[in-house]
């Protein structure tokens, strides 16, 4: 039943996802109702990495990476490989070659479940990747999986298409027709933030910015001296 | 009966703190004793970081961090902010916007057994955090924890107050009480070392330095040619 | 029946483990037959370490780093000390002076399944270590191991003598008796990958330069459109 | 925008889920292509729990059980409860008044990837459970979820009213249109292994009863005596 | 610094700690405000384990097992030894022979956040056991602890003589000074719980019996057909 | 440069391993000076397992179990499967038709660094296994490994036709080399025991019969009041 590639499916689109290029992932996720990261244990191979793009979903065998290189002529500029393996695996599927070939095809960037190699390389040549390990343990290419079907990784799902902002704090994955909602929304957020920042900046407290002590006293919230 | 905030509680002087400016979290933890390193799965989350200071403790719930708007009105210049939920949790509890309201009270930095955000931002501002997890995952402000009470965190209790050193080895913490002695401590054992470290590196053995050959020997130790 | 010191094994060569000075873990692993990697929760404690050394083995109790000291002797020009625990310990069983004392031995770097502290210090000295953990927490001088037996160590067997090749994306052992055939087939390696790399560079598909449709096509690969 | 119910989804229908009645968890994973087991942190409570049933649901909080309460009144006779937080928890969600009121409704059983308690008096009323931890810690009810949407869970996406299955070896989902022939593939399934068992418990070798011996010869294989 | 025994702390009264004895560790938790759990990862060697003891404290090297026979002399009818190491180890410290010794004191049980062996000999004497781990790796006994000092086990403090309760769900500690008071709580909590559970059971919504409702509508929870 | 299936190696003869048939794990460990326990991540699938033979050993791909098919016909009475992949996989290798084919050939149990499914029929069967996952998930039959080289699992390296003992406390490898020495310390240390069993039970302490009390003074133990 595995082994099915599907062809160009509807993407986010560039003037969308050119909106997320200065936004943080942790924004993004507060402005579309707190949902979206993926789990924690998904890191950048080094820190300063940052990638916004369109989703091309790769389910794949554990240690086995021959679908990657059938998913690499499935993408087009401005899309990131996102890829899970069918059984947990933290062997090195990716490395500098893949990455080379990507970038020639406008890819920017890897989320993987799994592990990737060659992170010096990747490190000098700037493409960025999040993953779950890093191993220089090689993989085979024996068995098929499948391109651009609904993906779970990392207790999210990705559909193909979806937009993809990742950074130093993790990775967020914003549905394709919420795309220009959250757009909205986290620059309204990031307009909003601002202004709270300068006010915390000069010694305001959050308690009274936001209104908090009237409600904590309504919880039970009570004070004494040590 | 949670919801109990602490005020003024007695803290280890800041002459006596400035004692520690220089001195590593190992040097720190052997002076006393072997004593009082949180668990290794606390980390900085960028390298570098340092700070010492003088505790302001919370207990909060899991994924939730109203507690830390609470506590941040009930620190003073000095203090380094200790946080732990009552169930594990790597949630994002505290990105730049909090780490700025602490700035301007003067915190030095945050101990925290959950998730932190913003790294990039709170890299550049070199406020210093360590955590369990980095997670961009928001959280809620719904109910109660403690401020000041004493804490179970990653091993160790911390009563607000005592003295938090923290740097790339990670933390310990040192007790109220005992912060001159583990100060002159500290400072005999730096002293000691660096003359060591010259006899090593001249090329002497740490078996000939410690007087370790009759020991080792008593316990069985022999040689055999390969 | 432990305590015993096997001195002198045969080790690699310095001319052979010379031509092992450029060449990637990836690369080595997969040279010898995708053989030798150890496990991915062994880590560089800075970024951008490397290190090819001849093994110095110690196997050693749990948080008691006796037989480091004793180790040291043992080592000479080019090793790399490799040292694992006879039960788990997240422990510093290493820092800046045992560091000290090895540099003046000529030993190019330390991999440890356990902890490492001083990792500020070791950074800045340039003293590369892989270890499982960064822990300031101090060890005993007590109980007795061995130096210079066959060692089990991160899922791999390692040898004295044999060679060590460590760098950003982990470990690799390489037996002593294989080291030249496989400086050889790194050597072929790296060559082939160069010409491969200009190709995906220049927009080639992985897909056609390494003849892998018919094999999928066989598998029952299928496209269709989304 | 979470918050939402969905009421009365279509589900699997009892007499195709009674097809499953005694069909183990590696079979069907097997008949539908290797695909759907959840992640092997997933355990059932006590040894011998089994159950079949149809999904309700529930996305939560960490640490907050408000929305199992509002999902038992969504369930009816054959459910099963599939409860995810929306980030790690281990905390006690559930125990025996829940499966209590569940029971009465003719839930069969709960999938829950976060912690249950009770285990004692559950393994008494024989209501099964399958969890990532088990824990007395309490939760609290402040926070809303989602009841009946798609949800992400131990490494799959589990949709209202597909078919759970779940055994000692863990658990499957069954997607509800594919029930059917999944059922009819898990039966072929189950007959052909019935005749395959009785050669191997004859003494034949699988090596000749899957004709295996061309395939490995031509990848290599190869004898030698010890 | 370490090496102390205080001996005879004052501990909760036998007729106190016998009115814990058929109340579980989930209500215990519940009743003294949701406090007092220890993580999770500790867990009893056998099914339905359960204890009621007073707490004689151990902090002992890792590893190393000397401090456990130290500490059976200061054990009396009734206690329950609790044990965790200076840093985190698996090793086996306890087995069937200090069992033996213990339960000749009238010890009931043994709660270690650390290794346990000879766990089916344990089952067969009824001497319940919880743990982090099971493992036949044995110990050394060379380096003092402590014996009844406030001890940071499993991210709770056990003071000597506080009151612990563990069962198939896991261990909650009872502050010495508090141990009336929750004997209270916790009896009117299971008393309340049974008249719920009879409601539950004749099908009746924990939605209505603690009605909920108003609360869940005032928070947005919105209900739509599938 | 996998795909080697050693034959016929030699094994601790039938006589000897015989003797090893009533003696606890945590016993020979002992016996042999502490040395052979593999990392207690490996656990048997059911209480009670025991089982005590001669190894086979599988180094097999991840997520790929072809290996097990090819050394069941390397299997003969009294003999042990000991199987580790060559990158971590929790995927199930291994069921109820495998053990129905070693079974025939009166092979004891299963040592698989891996998963194992089909628990409930194992159990029903008594064919025990020592695993580190219990999962449904299937794996394919593509790529080689190796039969009967020594192999490096959870910590230890097992030689073909090393002695393999396991129980509930898990799973020790003797050399067979020194299986007849081990055999005859391990009875020793049995006899040895039943006599400190009978004082311990009869109220002596440890601290009497090991005559502990002086060491314990002279490395500084100090008694003082509560």
């Amino acid at each position: 039943m595995t082994g099915l590639v599907r062809r160009n499916p509807p993407r986010v689109a560039p003037y969308l996802a050119a909106r997320f290029a200065r936004i943080g992932v942790a924004t993004v996720h507060e402005a579309q109702g707190r949902r979206g990261c993926l789990a924690s244990h998904m890191r950048p191979i080094y820190p300063g990495a940052r990638a916004v793009g369109t989703a091309v979903t790769v389910s794949i065998p554990p240690a086995d990476n021959w679908m990657i290189h059938v998913a690499v002529e499935q993408c087009r500029e401005g899309d990131i490989l996102v890829v899970a393996p069918t059984s947990p695996s933290d062997a090195g599927y990716f490395g500098e070659l893949l990455a080379t070939s990507l970038r020639a095809r406008g890819v920017v960037g890897l989320v993987i479940e799994a592990g990737c190699r060659d992170v010096a390389e990747l490190k000098e040549m700037g493409f960025p990747v999040w993953s779950r390990a890093i191993s220089a343990q090689g993989t085979v290419k024996e068995t098929l999986g499948d391109v651009n079907l609904p993906l779970s990784i990392a207790g999210q799902v990705v559909h193909p298409g979806d937009l993809i902002v990742a950074d130093d704090d993790g990775i967020v994955v914003v549905r394709r027709e919420e795309a220009e909602a959250v757009a909205r929304a986290s620059e309204a957020r990031e307009a909003k933030e601002a202004a709270t920042r300068s006010r915390l900046a000069a010694g305001e407290l959050g308690l009274d910015i936001y209104g908090m002590r009237d409600a904590l006293a309504r919880k039970g919230l009570r004070y004494e001296d040590a």
